[in-house]
């Protein structure tokens, strides 16, 4: 059977052309049969959709949304007023069941309401949470919370832990993902009053394979398979890494010039560093999913470039496919 | 009028001899006239510097200090019984007004309290701070805390933001220093509730410029002179970017292996990644200055280098010269 996914066709600065020409990208890449429902203003989508060559044949259906939620837009007045928008269309479709998946790369905060809103969060689960994968040089490595929930309580810490599990042997197929919890030093007893409750809640947690504290020089090295800290934590660690990779190429430049390379050398830095670079850009990723709220909801970056929205689409196709909600669910529930 | 050094000659893990070493290459690099004190074991001492070559001629003096505090000793209790440590030794010389730095890459614990116990703070600092300093693509940025203080008050990161701006004008130049506050969006409002109170305590400060929230992403980019964190998370993000500086190469290695380079670029590959590696690396900083106490004293990394010694000292050589506690002591007695 075909795996059906909500598109949010008008999310992110390039929508509705990148979202498009990403859907059509991913039908085509997709290991198994791939539906999807674009959604936003019919008659913008209709142009759109149409100007893409050979885009007729394709698995491709349009469902209409008159109302847009701006990327600036206070996100629960927009959500509250705007009930025909694409993220209540997509959501709503989703949790009829006519999709396995929604995503976008619209106003985020907006996403996460509307899904709390429509598809509730699953029983049990005190705060839903954005992982970060980080292309680690032995895999992917999961870390959350990634900025959702800045001020998190140690039991929060525990939660993301178990969601966190569950991602990385359903998606990345670890089939028993090491836990860390992200601290200054290995040693147990580290760290400020927040890690040390949680370290001892997550070691009398079971089901969950926690190895004790990691430090942030471990992530890049994939000395677990899943991080856990709070979001302000995993947001400056996300970021920081963010800026270090676009910095490098230009550490790289700024050393060349004080050597004597020849043009075939320079061409070969040049080649190498773009291709690391962009093995770490979240284009790759596309986006994460929403864990924690009742259905498989995946976010993009507002800046998704057709490349960006495929590997979107393509994540929330594998989320759709194990139905990562459902199995959370099935876990904190029983 | 030459400045004089008291350094740990007991430090670290490849102490005494690349105590030693670092020492007479700092002489010989330094601008100044530079004078040693290496505190240690007399005998042990005389015989390693017996061993160097032409040492004889150089203003290297030796401190008998009989007691070693170990790396894995816990602080308070080495500091209490053992008063003829090396640390105390130097301490208690840089007190005396003998020499007008001490610096160790010992016990990092047993150095801030023995640095508290025998110089104190400077009046009106509530808490000392090591700094980190980032090599950003266009100079050095200084972020305090760096893990001395995991559990801060927004009060603790105004004091930060103040003896940051002196370290980054006094030694790194910067007349005007720009003073950012990391966070997880540029807007005010944005953050955790210690930043979004660090915020508006900031913004009240005068004596110091300060711009606004500051991204993990910007760090390396220099969008701000100083950074003011919490010790956790300014520890997580100083050694996460040390892991993806060591990852870096890896991923390198990983995507040069599915490239076609001729043995010419691999090598150029090589040596400007290194030289991006050796620029990061802590050794070109050897280490920073313990902010806050009443003297100057600077801590190095455990597992130094005969060049990470050498720029350490040279580091206290430049603290000692503007005599940083004595300015912070102005500012904050003021």
């Amino acid at each position: 059977m075909a795996i059906r996914i909500a598109v949010d066709a008008m999310g992110g600065d390039n929508a509705p052309e990148a979202v498009v020409a990403g859907a059509i990208r991913a039908i085509s890449q997709a290991e198994h049969a791939l539906e999807i429902v674009l959604v936003g203003p019919e008659d913008t989508l209709n142009e759109v959709v149409a100007a893409q060559e050979d885009a007729a044949d394709l698995p491709l259906m349009i469902q209409h949304a008159p109302e847009v939620i701006g990327m600036g837009e206070a996100p629960t007045a927009a959500v509250k007023s705007k009930r025909r928008s694409s993220i209540h269309i997509g959501l709503t479709a989703h949790k009829r069941g006519d999709v396995g998946a929604f995503v976008s790369a619209g106003n985020t905060g907006a996403i996460m309401a509307a899904s709390l809103f429509l598809l509730g969060r699953i029983e049990g689960v005190l705060r839903p949470s954005v992982p970060n994968i980080y292309p680690t040089i032995k895999g992917e490595c999961v870390a959350l919370d990634a900025g959702t929930n800045v001020d998190c309580k140690p039991e929060h810490l525990v939660q993301f832990a178990r969601m966190g599990s569950i991602y990385s042997r359903r998606i990345f197929g670890n089939t028993k993902p090491t836990v860390g919890l992200l601290n200054i030093g290995e040693e147990p007893g580290k760290g400020n009053e927040q890690v040390k409750a949680a370290f001892n809640l997550l070691d009398d947690t079971d089901g969950i394979h926690f190895v004790g504290n990691v430090e942030g020089r471990e992530v890049m090295h994939h000395a677990v398979d899943v991080v856990v800290c709070d979001g302000f934590v995993g947001n400056v660690m996300l970021k920081f890494g963010e800026g270090l990779v676009t910095a490098y190429p230009i550490m790289v430049k700024q050393e060349l010039a004080k050597m004597d390379a020849s043009p075939e050398a320079q061409k070969a830095i040049k080649e190498v560093i773009t291709a690391v670079t962009k093995r770490c850009h979240y284009e790759e990723y596309g986006g994460t999913p929403l864990l924690g709220v009742g259905g498989n909801v995946l976010i993009g970056h507002g800046s998704s470039s057709p490349r960006a929205f495929e590997r979107l689409i393509l994540a929330a196709a594998a989320v759709a496919a194990e139905d990562l909600a459902e199995t959370i669910t099935d876990v904190f529930v029983a």
